[in-house]
């Protein structure tokens, strides 16, 4: 992680740990999804229970998400954290959090800094000479200084807001003022599938494209494999890492004589199985395709009630409408799977 | 436009001209979203039948979208159109493009120039010395110098490509080169509602954090009234615009004790009608609300089967959980309509 590591999908299991099976079940289904690791709440003592047994079976690290209580995070490393995520600033006092510390230390497994807009630490919330972003930034970095001066390096940070700008003020400050730390990225709370989905893209995508973030989490008020499918788009978006074919399609405007978002639909559907790293357009109109999308690796473009098939923009065949799909996918299976 | 006026939202009818009542169906659907500019493409002589009459009784401006004809656009402007949208690369000769000015001129109506990734102008298109993003940025740069040498200056620009990073990257420059021209944003042949949202709102969204872009328009393969949604959200994602209160809700964990995904998702429904520029919170624990949305207006923060609506921070009153949205919206209806 970190450097010119590639950038980890990250979510998080909304089972209860006390639900074993329930547990890796997410865990399995967030796999095929694109998850690189999981993290899990243990927002009290019985929710130990069943954790030493997911971390056992994982096939992905999982780490320890603790508020509030230190002795549940050294259980947690106990138990077989791969990690935690604590934010220091509710641990309590001092003696704790550096308990916590050394615990990580002496099992190797790094900790995630979480420091979050909502939850400043006191020392910087009420500071009236520092602004929304300067006190994420001031409280992220005490605390990384803090761990530092105990021997702690093994650190990811993130500084998450609810606030796009806010969120991606902070980031950019952290990689200016911390750049050997690497940073996990979020936008907090960012509410619905929909909501969250523009808010995690507008706010990720500013950041991965400057270069910033090791680990990212589309944080979506919906099931968790969703936050992992929006993940891979957003890397995929900002050409960082790529999982299936990419799709370049037009809008529909008034050129267009086909159902294009039926057949767009039905080929990003089916690419969903593919591994290519190709380029497959499904173009309206003459005007667009093939010249606009001479770059694909294979693509149709359409007209009345036909399609042409080509290859880095050149007319391999005309097909009827209803032969589009198949024609285009035997093309694309000539690239492999 | 341009300056410090407001991003305005646009989009594109997918209906024919020649069916008038199907396109202004269509316009009054877009305004409903938002929508405050349409566009329509005019591929050939026959899509005029119906133009004038669409521009006639349209309650949002009309640009006019015309590839390779400057007949088409000479006739349209004529017609009533609001705006032409050329690219100059493709209307020919320099006389032809020098026509479609004059005519606009006279007409003292605007043009965008959308110079496009896919369909470069040859001249730049081949030249070995450039990359792909300065070629589009030199391209378009020659054509503006070319309006304003007639002495054309109502120009707003727009510079496109399907891939994020070089859209982007393009803008970037273009805003730095040219501050003087008004920026027309989006990311072309984005791909489906999914994809589409996903990459528009990362690409677009940086811009606009950087303060760039006069007009957006979110291409998806998808009813254009989508379009008009994902680009009101992204508005409100970077804090530029608001059109409904903002909601902010927690993904879920293990923590959660209530149906959050369908608390929030009902929330977020209603919410479409409110016109009030309030935040509402959904918060799934106590670790989470009201701490962390104390700056929400209003919100709830759930419990084992239990909501404690809060306003600012400070706890209302607990509810049963059948009773949370209820009183939720009681609150909100407080701050008004």
């Amino acid at each position: 992680m970190g450097g010119n590591a590639p950038v980890i999908v990250q979510s998080m299991l909304n089972t209860s740990t006390k639900d074993v099976k329930a547990s890796l079940a997410q865990i399995e289904a967030l796999k095929a999804a694109g998850c690189e690791i999981v993290r899990v709440a243990i927002p009290s003592t019985s929710a130990l229970t069943g954790f030493a047994a997911i971390c056992e079976a994982s096939p992905l690290p999982v780490v320890a998400d603790i508020h509030f209580d230190h002795k549940l995070a050294i259980e947690a490393v106990r138990l077989g954290a791969a990690k935690l995520r604590i934010n220091p600033g509710n641990i309590g006092d001092s003696a704790k959090v550096d308990e916590v510390i050394d615990t990580a230390l002496q099992a190797k497994i790094p900790i995630r800094i979480g420091v979050n807009a909502g939850s400043l630490d006191k020392e910087f919330a009420e500071r009236e000479d520092l602004g929304h972003t300067e006190k994420l930034v001031a409280s992220a970095k005490q605390f990384v200084q803090h761990f530092e001066s105990r021997g702690f390096t093994d650190i990811v940070l993130s500084a998450k807001a609810h606030d796009v700008r806010t969120t991606v003020d902070a980031y950019r400050m952290l990689a200016d003022e911390l750049p050997h730390i690497p940073l996990h990225i979020g936008i907090t709370e960012a509410g619905t599938a929909f909501q969250g989905t523009v808010k995690s893209a507008a706010g990720l995508g500013a950041l991965l494209l400057d270069g910033i973030g090791d680990t990212l989490r589309v944080s979506l008020t919906a099931d968790p494999v969703e936050e992992v499918r929006v993940a891979w788009e957003l890397l995929q978006a900002v050409g960082l890492r790529r999982r299936s074919p990419e799709l370049i399609s037009c809008p529909t405007c008034g050129r267009c004589q086909v159902d294009l978002i039926n057949i767009a639909t039905q080929v990003e559907n089916r690419l969903q199985e593919y591994r290519t790293p190709i380029a497959v357009a499904v173009m309206g109109c003459v005007v667009n395709g093939p010249g606009e999308a001479k770059d694909a690796d294979v693509g149709v473009a359409c007209g009345k009630a036909k399609g042409a098939i080509f290859s880095k923009g050149q007319i391999l065949k005309t097909v009827d409408e209803d032969q589009i799909i198949t024609e285009l996918f035997k093309e694309i299976d000539k690239l492999g799977k």
